[in-house]
């Protein structure tokens, strides 16, 4: 299986690492913008501009930018190159399926949508605890970690140089913001912190604002999850159910991914997401009826 | 979907119920052997000796003993009928399978096996879990909760008139084994004691052996499972999960063949296992594309 990496940023870069792990997968190549200044480690690589240029690729990797990963869909599956992307935007999932659909179909490929930790592998685990306890709640508690979108917020606002929004979770779904804050020269902490609290990123959650002197210092990519279900089996109430995560967040990313791409090779063609593919399609191997099965056993 | 529950034992009286609360399915009857003597809570159901005498059974959920399920599998699936069972002899899963593939196919029907917990659900978790981290080691760690397999195997013990073997877990998946028993007349402990330790049940395992006066008195179905896994992503170490449940045994086990016999509905003909079967078909409106996708988003 020959897959292509679009985008070279922290998820391009995971998932590299974890094509190369795959038993059954080779790099095809990278395609990213810039070709002229290419980065050490990937210089044995191909690395191209344009998916065209690169040979037999059964599988992208769409690893840009949460916004840009339509468009770029859109290309590959019409090349009849099969996708997996990490799109995040929880209320356009929905739409982008059903845009991603038509095309390949026509093209005989196949798009997995959405695949990452969430949406993605929690996707998985919060169906599966929906259809084993039908009524009830589930809480998924994010953390602790930073939050792309909130750190993205905090950086516009006025007399922000750089900052970072790490999400801490206080359970039952309801999160914490802790917001580390280094000031643009002659900006006023109390003014900053202010316009933060305002802000509509940060008024719903209770939100501290940190001084700090370099956001660079405190970064960590680890993140985390939570997920509780207190539910209902048939008649019976009080059906407890819990998934916890402590992971580094791209490399979980990436790896899913990889997982998804296994499985696009196996798919009729159209668009998924995580829950709508049989979860032994995402292991090395899955054709074989002996590994199938055994995998089932509790002894694996 | 018009549903027969077939033995009516503990896992029956709890597919029963999930059924019931299923907005999507009806009982087309129960199946039993003695149709002479009915419990007064099913005497308002068509209570049968012979699946041939319902009428338009869609699916039938094998609640009989784990080594009569490939029996009534087969006979079902040769009337075009699909069935679901929670088969749990884990070594045999692989050869089940394989049976009834080409049986199951000659008759347009399906057969999902080994549907309840464990085998079942967890596997589900146990794959996913692999899938996201493909280097490292699950522990699935059972109980608290009796074992039926060891409470059968201390009962046959001479000497023994009724015993309960609990299962407690002791992480890594270790676990000791809880041996309650009731004497038979003039049996004496400290014999049944050492000849439950020499069996091959119990001699592998921490065992502690405790004379009680009822067994009947400690019938508790309650049960749990707490699954972990370290492993590697891509190239990244130390990535941590788990997945625990406590659980009512039986009712799970009869809401997750519910779930199955919903997933029938929409499969190929053959034989599958809970691994091979998109997760979102478990769901009631699953074919509803705007259901399936948003229930990808954490909000649900």
């Amino acid at each position: 299986m020959r897959i292509a990496i679009v985008g070279y940023g922290n998820i391009g870069k995971a998932a590299l690492e974890a094509v190369i792990e795959a038993p059954d997968m080779e790099l095809a190549g990278i395609v990213r913008r810039n070709v002229a200044s290419v980065p050490e480690e990937i210089s044995r690589y191909e690395v191209v501009d344009d998916i065209t240029k690169l040979k037999d690729v059964d599988v992208a990797l769409l690893c840009t930018p949460t916004r840009q990963v339509p468009q770029y869909a859109r290309q590959m599956l019409s090349l009849g190159i099969s996708t997996v992307d990490s799109f995040d935007i929880h209320t356009q999932i929905a739409d982008l399926r059903a845009e991603l659909m038509p095309l390949a179909k026509e093209h005989n490929a196949v798009s997995v949508i959405s695949a990452g930790w969430d949406p993605g592998s929690d996707s998985v685990v919060r169906c599966l605890m929906e259809a084993i306890a039908p009524k009830g709640v589930t809480y998924t508690n994010f953390g602790p970690g930073r939050s792309m979108g909130h750190s993205v917020a905090a950086r516009a606002v006025d007399g922000v140089e750089d900052a970072l929004s790490m999400t801490i979770p206080l359970g039952t779904g309801i999160h914490r913001r802790m917001v580390y804050v280094q000031l643009a020269d002659g900006a006023d902490f109390k003014e900053v912190e202010r316009r933060i609290l305002a802000d509509d990123y940060f008024c719903h959650d209770e939100t501290h604002v940190i001084q700090v002197s370099s956001v660079a210092q405190l970064n960590d990519v680890g993140h985390g999850v939570n997920m509780v279900r207190k539910g209902v089996s048939g008649k019976t109430h009080n059906q407890r159910f819990e998934f916890n995560m402590s992971i580094n967040n791209p490399s979980l990313t990436g790896q899913v991914m990889v997982a998804c791409a296994r499985a696009a090779a196996q798919l009729a063609s159209g668009a998924y997401t995580m829950i709508e593919i049989p979860p032994v399609a995402y292991l090395p191997g899955s054709d074989d009826a002996e590994l199938r099965t055994s995998l089932i056993r509790h002894i694996v």
